[in-house]
């Protein structure tokens, strides 16, 4: 719209370009659970309508990328509000199994599908990279909305999650090593020092203290109500998780376990519903406007991203099932089905591997487009596996 | 932190960000309850804190002031829900005096301020437009502290305010079109003309329609609860007025407004509160991050501060006075000392008229100084009129 002077434009633009995403997201959401598909999936076609491909409504800019990462970190904080640290003790040498097989199964089959088309080691441990991340945004996004967040296999998942990002950490900064052809063992050990640093002191040491103390938040000292304190321990917790290169939403996790042990825990699960109503569907839908359709349409790359979205499939698969075979056949298909969304992950080590300019512009719509494929496959799958107990 | 690789960094960093300026804005609102002062002085304050000005922890960047905006604009959704159109109605007459002499005499006295210390028409004309656009935000935010929201005189203050903010807009249109050398008649009217349309028809139109409908929010057709679509339509008016080139409060202001007359009322302010409490701090201590003392610290540029201070403060007070003196002396008083805090909005048109190549860097930090100076000023007044009754 033509104006006489540009008023403070591009945050009335912002404001346009979140009204439309919410929007969209919202009708999506509506529309999927009417014709019984998961609501998250709707929210991702949404995206993708009105993102970059199809109407071009919205650009995912880095406003919009903030309140993706602020939805998925309000929505794993939700996840460890409702998740004990003894929940994740039962579940743990299966998970921690589960998170290995899982990498070392996709990483190996990644880099071996890079070589077999002919790229080269750098570009290949890249892939395998891309590969091996699991977004369990996803997977929990949907669990809740199954309402099978407390059982044994979620629980699995959630734990094999967390150490499947430790060791993505790793690979990725091996990865970006390799690219620039200077591993540096000192760094990689740090990371894994600071990483496995994180886990315990906080998500264990964090969660004790708080077991000891429960009203420690809600201290009238502090302030009248536990939703602030509860949100900055989340914000900084993430932030911090995000400075040593771990997903914020392990931060943001922890955050919730470590708040599910006070005695608000109640109370404030009622004051964060409103935030985890708001702030998720950015998420959904910001992962649906970076899908490149245009880069896709042709035979050779749809071959490609079969190919690879077929092997991203496969491997996760194995590596749950694998890993989690002391659970019994039924649990160890939905542990392993619930592992193999990609969802933002793979599209975030695409983007390091264009940065480190060792993915070029086919590779990377065809890494984002199986990120995208993988999220949207799981969830119809899941609903189908834990509707029928049977099974 | 060195990394071995950078991870999403620009996230990362800006989780950081909103962390530090919601932790500040909190520890400042806390000290400031302590010490029986306004919680939203204690969180500009800690914005100056942490800003580039002294602590120089965060910058006031874009995603930053997104927040700040998604922070006035859910402080004034709130207060919309506070009030019904017939309040308004009651107050009509007495808040359009308010408004069009709160407009009148700060301009007057900005632009022959402007020409008496050797400024051209053109700088003159932003310096007057500058002095007149009120900060409801910051007034309603003391109202609700105070609990007074419900007077006669908070709503004057309200209507007034946005009278205040049409011919804000209309004189920035034409304080632009000075600066440009070309006062285009068509796009002024054109200005006009929206804002007005948009009052009549969003805001009376809008609550209009829902008074008929009271359940239109909440058809289990659209949306299990009204918090989203209630979210939408403060996001979509707010950005419709941006658009338009209001200030994206008074569509948010007017969805409170359109939302007050459903049935949902009360679960929608229930479920607004966490948002309510999440977003405005970032307002708050965005203003402060603003601030730039170093600019400030001349003799000469602290007269000019003193000066321009003065007659915002003298010039606004004599506005809201006379346009309420039918009120009686004390609710004048309260009315005139509600209309000074100029807050963001002094900054934004300063802003603008340094992108129109017609305000210096010291004139702008003289008029953001002034902008803060009136919003930490007027607070502690409010506080005092409202608690001595009798005065």
């Amino acid at each position: 719209m033509p104006l006489p002077f540009a008023a403070a434009t591009e945050t009335a633009d912002a404001l346009v370009a979140l009204f439309v995403v919410l929007l969209a997201a919202k009708l999506g959401d509506e529309l999927f659970k009417r014709i019984h598909q998961p609501a998250i999936v709707g929210e991702i076609l949404a995206g993708v309508l009105v993102g970059p491909s199809l109407l071009g409504f919205v650009e995912p800019d880095e406003a919009l990328e903030l309140f993706a990462e602020l939805g998925v970190v309000f929505l794993l904080f939700w996840v460890g509000l409702e998740t004990k640290v003894s929940d994740l003790r039962e579940v743990g040498g299966t998970a921690i199994r589960v998170g290995v097989m899982g990498v070392i199964v996709p990483f190996a089959a990644g880099f071996g599908l890079g070589i077999a088309i002919g790229e080269d080691a750098q570009t290949s441990t890249f892939i395998g990279a891309a590969l091996v991340a699991t977004s369990v945004g996803i997977t929990s996004a949907v669990l809740i909305e199954l309402g099978v967040l407390d059982s044994r296999a979620a629980r699995t998942i959630l734990g094999a999650a967390i150490v499947d990002d430790i060791l993505a950490l790793v690979l990725l900064a091996v990865a970006v090593g390799v690219a620039e052809g200077d591993v540096d063992v000192a760094s990689i050990g740090v990371v894994i020092g600071l990483a496995a640093g994180f886990v315990a002191f906080v998500g264990l040491g964090g969660t004790a203290i708080m077991r000891r103390r429960p009203g420690l938040l809600h201290t009238p000292r502090f302030s009248e109500s536990p939703l602030l304190p509860a949100v900055l321990l989340c914000l900084g917790l993430a932030a911090f998780a995000a400075q040593i290169g771990l997903a914020a939403i392990i931060g943001a996790f922890f955050a919730g376990m470590i708040v599910a042990e006070t005695r608000d825990q109640h109370p404030i699960e009622e004051e964060i519903a409103p935030l985890y109503a708001f702030f998720p569907p950015f998420f959904f839908a910001f992962i649906g406007t970076q899908v490149d359709l245009d880069a896709l349409l042709d035979l050779e790359t749809l071959a490609l991203l079969a190919g690879v979205t077929i092997v991203a499939i496969a491997t996760k698969l194995a590596g749950g099932v694998i890993g989690a075979r002391s659970m019994g056949r039924r649990d160890a298909l939905l542990v392993g089905t619930g592992m193999v969304p990609r969802g933002e992950v793979g599209i975030i080590v695409a983007g390091i591997g264009v940065t480190a300019g060792v993915i070029d512009e086919q590779l990377f719509a065809v890494i984002v487009g199986m990120s995208i494929l993988t999220t949207l496959l799981v969830p119809p799958f899941l609903r189908r596996m834990t509707a029928n107990p049977s099974g």
